[in-house]
């Protein structure tokens, strides 16, 4: 995998703010505890002085995913267009500079179901269609199982105060995974657009990636990872009839219910070297 | 809880379309099986014969879907503006005719973190206040014990399937809680809005309500809840902090991690008796 510094790298800033927060509840026998609960924050973006959008979201990479929504949403079509992102917790606000304005919205809109309502453009939807995944290597079992074992491994805010879903990129070399980046969210979709965002700041390709998410593999989830042309899918959870038919359109090698090891390969199986 | 017949009832299809279907998937011990995955559909919304928005549906109550969208985005003030609803899965579509169209849209949208990025408008985040709950009686550790139960036993596409959140309405009438509808949705906010709906068009207020959900009680849920002035909101999952401030700044009484006989007690405690 190559992470090239590209001239035309945007600046941007780093803000933090706390993933968690300390709250006092009763449980089943009365007892008062202390609870930590998850930060959710609104973010307003601004592209070039101009409101688009309030995100609420866990607010790790808030700048990754002020960049992957614009990404995703195809309001941007190049990393190379953004100039500067700026995002400021005092004022919860995401100043975007482009070098050449938004592309123009699409008409039409669909609210998918990302467990919810998630925002995109319809003609997307339209536009699915086999995708030239780069795959240099088949993924095999041990790499996947590895990968999620290293998955389960990690210190998150899930574990300390749950109503996250966390998706991450890994690298596969052909012998493992090796995880690039993992992001939470209080929405799935963000922390899927923080990684797209991620992959752009960072001039990382979709070629020999796997694309592991918490979140179930409904049709905007799939439709994503087909955008950013990554081969493989992983879900903890399960797939929706559109997640499927999209993976089938697209090629893309899709599983569903995997934990530890074990999984249900869906889409895409010759590109998979199963136990033996 | 009085289910009244309002004269301005609005006309309903009854549209139906399978809620899972079966493909076929490779284990992690290479066996190929058959997998009944879930439903996800496209339901168009136009309104007046203006195109408003795609949702993607489980699609197991879109006449309701369809209203409680409208109600929850507040786009219709009252169900007796809504004329007609006829959704025809042969073209994805929902047809809503109202009395006096829409209310006009707000300029600013806050795109909400229901798993992804719900759709609200920003203007409801910043009138949260105070709800004047009805509660005739204080809810019960054993009443929601019960409820729990009822929940558990059901018959669920989530069962067979997953990748569906679940929401249900159930009537505290000081002893038990007897559940009056229950959704599931490839999206969370798809079965609040469904619900919403219901509610609308057999004319069930929230007084004496309790509202469980499998879904993370963010921002956007708590907010519903709170419009619909359901004085008890119940999840499986976790909360957020503004969900948390949400639900102390409205009064709700609100639950998190609620299974089997175990939950924490968050908010509006003093509506609550736990078992003795």
């Amino acid at each position: 995998m190559n992470i090239n510094s590209i001239s035309s790298k945007p600046s941007l800033s780093s803000a933090q703010i706390p993933a968690v927060i300390q709250v006092t509840a009763a449980d089943e026998s009365g007892g008062v505890r202390t609870v930590e609960i998850t930060g959710e924050y609104p973010l307003t973006l601004y592209v070039d002085g101009r409101e688009i959008v309030t995100l609420m979201t866990l607010g790790q990479m808030p700048e990754a995913l002020s960049v992957g929504w614009l990404r995703n949403q195809r309001l941007v079509s190049s990393i190379s267009d953004i100039e500067e992102v700026m995002v400021d917790w005092e004022v919860n606000s995401a100043a975007v500079y482009t070098r050449s304005g938004l592309v123009p919205l699409a008409s039409k809109r669909t609210i998918t179901s990302g467990c919810g309502q998630g925002t995109m453009f319809g003609d997307l939807l339209e536009e699915v269609q086999e995708v030239n995944f780069v795959r240099s290597h088949s993924l095999t079992a041990t790499a996947l199982a590895q990968l999620l074992e290293d998955i389960r491994n990690r210190d998150t805010v899930y574990k300390s105060a749950g109503a996250v879903h966390a998706c991450a990129l890994a690298f596969f070399d052909g012998i493992g995974c090796a995880i690039q980046i993992f992001v939470e969210d209080v929405g799935r979709h963000n922390a899927v657009d923080a990684i797209a965002g991620w992959m752009w700041i960072n001039d990382v390709e979709g070629a020999d990636c796997v694309f592991y998410t918490t979140g179930r593999l409904t049709s905007e989830m799939v439709v994503k990872c087909a955008q950013m042309k990554i081969p493989y899918l992983v879900s903890r959870s399960g797939l929706t009839r559109m997640g499927y038919e999209i993976a089938v359109a697209t090629g893309l090698t899709m599983f569903g219910r995997a934990v530890n090891r074990r999984y249900l390969l869906f889409t895409g199986g010759k590109h998979f070297v199963p136990e033996r």
